[in-house]
């Protein structure tokens, strides 16, 4: 049976990188050890990691004066580590548009001295849309407007971005980094956990422009970009073997054609996946047309029963983790940039037998 | 040639661990998905970190009113953690063994509301052995004891632990947990970063006796015992693919019988290595006899070129990362529990060879 992995995180990856993975899993260009194994202070290493930072300065066209930091800790830790960097004292700006962007506003209230106004939400249509934001709206002493560029579990994503005058945007970019055709200066910190697009668990990617760092230390040196920067992301032993992982996805990328290609591929398989939707007598999206997700897509049928019918037969027939969050329910396809265009025609094949059999006018 | 892999962390990992590894990477138990692929949330996944624990919980003899937790960040995000949760407010005490000594005790000094009393120090003789401590040393009003079990860099541990009436001693143990013959009763916090006898960079281990758990929330929840121990490790996605090889390596240390087993060999290697040592006319040990690790050996011949020229030629040999650390120079060989004992024989004969070639009488 081919499975077909929709999970949203720890996601699928690209099964080259995985097969070179294991190819060099116990033997490392010759030296007779893991990577697992490698002292991250050992030149073999170190032409890792910065390896991977340069791929990814690449493929994502980032620019010089910006500094690009392997941490760990995932956006959650992010969530409390930009307020505790670039705003206390300060006022912080927040657009409220589902569970990953609650949740960031949640830990930045919860840093002292810092002030947390959120200006827009779209909580009144269950984070359906993406609200409209106005320069108006943008209190330029704030230290930054934050945002949540791909809502994973409600599937809404900023197409266009906020304009915001000298205010700089921070954004928990984790499940549409590299997806995308974002610019890294059009935000001062970008931050994403690298399980949907980028590696394995436990590897977060932060992205900072330097004129962003703190002036003043944070408490724990673990916490403090400007710490992280001044070693280079090792300022203690980095999550190497997922750094490595990270590295082989940026090349498989870069070698696919980079982001631009990336975008495009996922256009197509997200448009794939609507149009069967839109033209469905059975299955719906609940979101708002103009704000859909391309990598997170939710769709229901409007009847719990038959949602939970779907995802037990879709299981059994190899679509994996198609099952939405918990806290929503219904269905949910992601679909990162390892995601097999096959395997979205494969789904809408499926779907349509589904139809067949369960569908009779029903939406 | 072969290859011995002497770093101090990341370090060697079982070879079984890592060919099962390689032969799972791309479908782990006939899911047809990698382990790095597998969703935190699917039954899958949960019966990965469900035995892990329970395997480091039997080999470890866990009583049960501790916690295990699988952070990420590496012991130098619990320098900060431990105060923050346990002694705001309060006075921490600390045993200044050497450089992670001094990295706890800078971390506890910057976090507010923390009073630090560092109550001995061994570094009148630049951290070559463990000082005393006498029960009246011990302030019954502290939160806690700071030691570091083991020192990677210095090469010494402890033996005994302190006597500290109800003042539990919290532990960094990253360089000797598993391999050594402590009670974790005997300790109300332990904690250790997986790079050396766990498994990769990335990984932290937490064991927290349920009294010890801070009332009152953290500012971060990432940074709160306890709400990492309502949610099981997963309030937000841990580092799902170092724990499944956490949990291989726990399997490969029960297979061979236990921690008793594995203290027992390492002292054996430890033994060898030492023995030649003490009888060499070139070699010797810088470290104070009694205080001795068995895990992390250092030594130097006195002349630092001639470390340098053992250094080259021993790489040139197959003995990896046998270099001292860049703050102390000469050599040191870290044979943690995965470390073979053939590797410390042959290093052994190799120090013999090179005795005579450049020792004639140079102790």
């Amino acid at each position: 049976m081919t499975v077909y992995n929709f999970s949203a995180g720890p996601a699928i990856l690209p099964k080259p990188v995985l097969e070179q993975a294991q190819n060099e899993l116990l033997n490392y260009r010759g030296s007779e050890m893991s990577v697992m194994e490698l002292s991250h202070r050992s030149s073999l290493y170190d032409n890792i990691i910065k390896e991977a930072e340069a791929l990814l300065r690449e493929v994502m066209e980032i620019p010089d004066n910006y500094h690009v930091l392997f941490l760990q800790g995932g956006a959650s830790l992010q969530f409390s580590m930009v307020p505790l960097n670039l705003a206390v004292g300060k006022k912080v700006l927040f657009v409220n548009t589902g569970a990953w962007a609650k949740k960031a506003i949640a830990a930045a209230k919860n840093v002292a001295g810092v002030e947390v106004e959120v200006i827009a939400s779209s909580e009144d249509k269950n984070f359906s849309y993406i609200p409209e934001i106005n320069p108006e709206m943008i209190d330029q002493d704030a230290a930054y407007l934050h945002i949540t560029t791909n809502e994973t579990i409600g599937g809404i994503a900023f197409k266009e971005l906020p304009t915001t005058g000298k205010v700089p945007i921070v954004a928990d970019m984790s499940s549409n980094i590299l997806s995308n055709d974002y610019k890294v200066e059009d935000f001062g910190v970008i931050y994403a956990g690298a399980q949907k697009n980028i590696g394995p668990a436990g590897l977060t990617i932060v992205i900072i422009r330097d004129d962003l760092l703190n002036a003043e230390p944070v408490f724990a040196p673990m916490l403090d970009y400007r710490v992280q920067v001044e070693n280079e992301s090792m300022y203690n032993t980095p999550a190497t073997y997922s750094i490595y992982i990270a590295k082989l996805v940026f090349e498989w990328l870069k070698n696919l054609g980079g982001q631009a290609e990336m975008y495009r591929l996922n256009q197509l398989k997200a448009k794939i996946l609507y149009d069967k939707i839109e033209a469905s007598p059975l299955f719906k999206s609940p979101v708002s047309k103009e704000n859909r997700s391309i990598t997170n897509i939710p769709f229901i049928t409007g009847d719990s029963d038959l949602d939970k019918l779907f995802c037990i037969q879709a299981e059994a027939a190899g679509f994996k983790n198609i099952k939405g969050h918990r806290s929503v329910g219904g269905m949910r396809a992601s679909i990162y940039n390892a995601f097999p265009i096959e395997g979205v025609e494969a789904l809408v094949d499926f779907m349509t037998q589904f139809e067949l059999e369960n569908g009779n006018g029903a939406k």
